[in-house]
């Protein structure tokens, strides 16, 4: 017999986005197959990629020590950490909120070794408080790779060209990389003479673009007007060549300011090199946010995703502050975002391997099985469903679960004339309901017939 | 230049396992790369088996609310979750302890579709306090199957041989499944007119085959001694078809008990019929320790692993809990078990892609990066230096980077004389100290040098 579908099960028929809110912890959703399959294809092409660069994965684990952790992370992410004490120990624990500190934390706390520099790979969720909306915004799927022990230009631009190609071997095109210095604003804003708070809140408003503050605070700290055209302007410097000119002509002899502008000009030269120019932007406002950014930084964006997909840049101190110093950078992703950019793109899931069901009788169990794993191995996904007896006139009730698995092809195993002959009756599935005969095959002839 | 190696490094190399262990939470170590790759390769041997058995990935969130889920938690779970309250609702969340329950969870609450049975995959961490140990025993991985809305021998085998696949995919073979039927044993305690209560500590003496304990319940609650004859004896009773004939004399015409034994045999000549039969242990002392299982349950061991590998069973009942009753049946595997079993039969993880170095000048850096491509899309994995300048007078530092790396084979790109020739300098590395010379190898020659 077939599988009965139980009787109320039509009621249920809504999705977990429906599904009362009450009953699953907000911004945790579950990934549902089409959208696993998804990941877990999108995982498997940029590992392969990581690993043709070296690049190694490690899986951290899923919480910490809070205090120990905590000195690594920035500001913004403290505030939003999931936290609780272990009953064993009574010290507080919290749910990796970020990454990039974590790796931080492994490699200073012993896994440098004869390998520098450290080529690290990783995809994982990060945990943290946001405010409400649809979707696994709490739990956010990254993946990324880490490059740590190396201080020159030419591994800010692996990092980078890592990134393009990561994004390219995902049917990605239509994407920019914004590039900057933390330290060449950094400067600016110092040689303002301005106050070291003011600095501070003039380095939030330049990464947000927002002018007007970023002149109420100039005039507020008595920055001189030459001075402050440079502050105000910079953040609006963005494209290609021009940007490094204009940097260089505002740096002068200024070191602290020619330094950072030479990095990127190396940088520049360096990916354009490697074929990889279109995709960039240059913006001496780029900041990427989080604290522990400290020289080169970048974000990438995506036509049509409202926010970045990703980004990434220079940490030289981040893991001293768990051991010793070790200059370092890396990229990450966020896999919701890649889907949505992909989407954008019309870039579809893979497709999936063709779905055979196959019906046989108790008796029959063996022959079908074997069967089964023939079609398996030729690449075949079979589902396998043996009833009390099989004959002709269930060839209705075959068609029915053909159409409730939405199956490609079904074949009947056991019916006594034909597997005498080693064969099975398979299944018309676009025949019309009135069709009712099967087409009997033999078994070796099976994958040449439902299409391999 | 080649990377410096930061001065201190040395000092550093310790492994994780000796670092002070106050830093990293107990029982959660990182996975480096070695152990990593090995998990990904098992990973992916495993579900594309699932795949071909229709079985698909869904990826459940890390937390759920606990009074939901813990309705459906066995209840030595329950004593070992991770708790802590959700700042933004006050509501209690716990980090998933137990797989089987939360895809419950989630099937009740609106995964159900026209797809019946729901054939599903996993692989995740479950998180549970466990006394202190080396190792990652508070984060446990584990992957599995759950086979949800259908009730039948032929779905209790379809599990059973899906999972001795699974294990012969990896290389395995010295392996058991013990088999066994909850309700036998359970109907067995019925009949001898036991409480409630002897019965629930009886069941707990057989799991642990503590047949001192279990005569000591039997004696206290009365039971005749042709009863407890034979519930103290079907602990004992392991094997293959005289199993199920002790089982069908001590049953009789008690469909209680025969009911059990008929679907142990169905069960048991359907894995005969797939090969399986090598494989098998019929015991009907089997219970599998979780409260949730109430049908046919078994258990995986391998030899010289001192405990199960994974196991599973039939939970009609569970999926009731979180809402409207749904047979299933499912197993599970824990990842940290599986590598014990095959280490003790040598099975050895998946040799790594052959790794080039290449040391380029900053001038030829977009030749270089031309040759470090096309080198990875036929299948190694390349380091590319890029150092201020390049000569045949650097081959000694190029042949320490190759030592520091462990690396299999370098090349130099960028040597004027050579370059314009299409030629690369490949460094032996085979070749001792003394041998200072390289070997001018044309470009598209290189992959043919390396080996491939």
């Amino acid at each position: 017999m077939a599988r009965r579908l139980p009787k109320s099960k039509k009621d249920q028929r809504f999705s977990l986005e429906e599904a009362p809110r009450s009953l699953i912890p907000m911004g945790m959703a579950t990934l549902l197959p089409n959208a696993s399959q998804r990941v877990r294809h999108l995982e498997q092409t940029l590992f392969e990629g990581f690993s043709k660069w070296g690049y190694r994965e490690i899986i951290p684990p899923t919480f910490e020590y809070f205090d120990i952790l905590s000195s690594g992370l920035p500001a913004e992410i403290l505030e939003k950490c999931y936290k609780f004490a272990d009953w064993t120990t009574g010290r507080v624990l919290v749910l990796r909120p970020d990454v990039t500190a974590q790796i931080a934390r492994i490699v200073a706390m012993g896994m440098a070794g004869r390998e520098v520099p450290l080529r690290l790979a990783y995809r994982t969720t990060v945990f943290r408080y946001e405010p409400e909306h649809a979707g696994r915004e709490r739990e956010i799927f990254q993946l990324g790779v880490e490059l740590i022990g190396a201080d020159d230009a030419s591994t800010d631009a692996e990092v980078l060209i890592l990134l393009v190609e990561s994004l390219k071997s995902l049917g990605l095109s239509a994407f920019k990389l914004s590039i900057g210095h933390v330290r060449f604003y950094q400067a600016l804003l110092a040689r303002s003479g301005m106050s070291e708070k003011g600095r501070k809140q003039a380095e939030l408003a330049a990464a947000h673009k927002d002018l007007l503050k970023l002149e109420r605070i100039l005039r507020w700290e008595g920055v001189t007007t030459k001075q402050a055209n440079a502050i105000l302007e910079a953040p609006g410097r963005y494209g290609r060549e021009e940007v490094l000119q204009w940097g260089r002509s505002v740096a002068g002899r200024d070191q602290a300011l020619a330094k950072p502008i030479a990095r990127l000009t190396q940088v520049y030269q360096l990916l354009e090199a490697a074929g990889a120019k279109d995709y960039l932007l240059l913006d001496l406002g780029e900041f990427r946010g989080f604290d522990y950014y400290d020289g080169l930084v970048f974000d990438v964006f995506s036509e049509k995703v409202g926010c970045e997909l990703g980004g990434g840049g220079r940490y030289n101190h981040l893991v001293g502050k768990f051991g010793q110093d070790c200059p370092s950078t890396g990229f990450g992703l966020d896999v919701d975002r890649l889907f949505s950019a992909l989407d954008a793109q019309g870039v579809s899931a893979p497709p999936l391997p063709g779905r055979v069901l196959i019906v046989n009788s108790v008796r029959a169990y063996g022959e079908a099985f074997k069967v089964s794993q023939s079609l398996r191995s030729q690449g075949f996904s079979v589902l396998q469903e043996t009833w009390p007896t099989v004959s002709r006139k269930l060839l209705p009730q075959v068609r029915m679960r053909v159409r409730q698995l939405s199956i490609n092809h079904a074949m009947i195993v056991g019916l006594p004339e034909l597997s005498k002959k080693g064969q099975a009756l398979v299944v018309d599935v676009k025949a019309r309901q009135g069709t009712q005969s099967g087409l009997p095959v033999s078994f070796q002839d099976l994958p040449f017939v439902l299409g391999r």
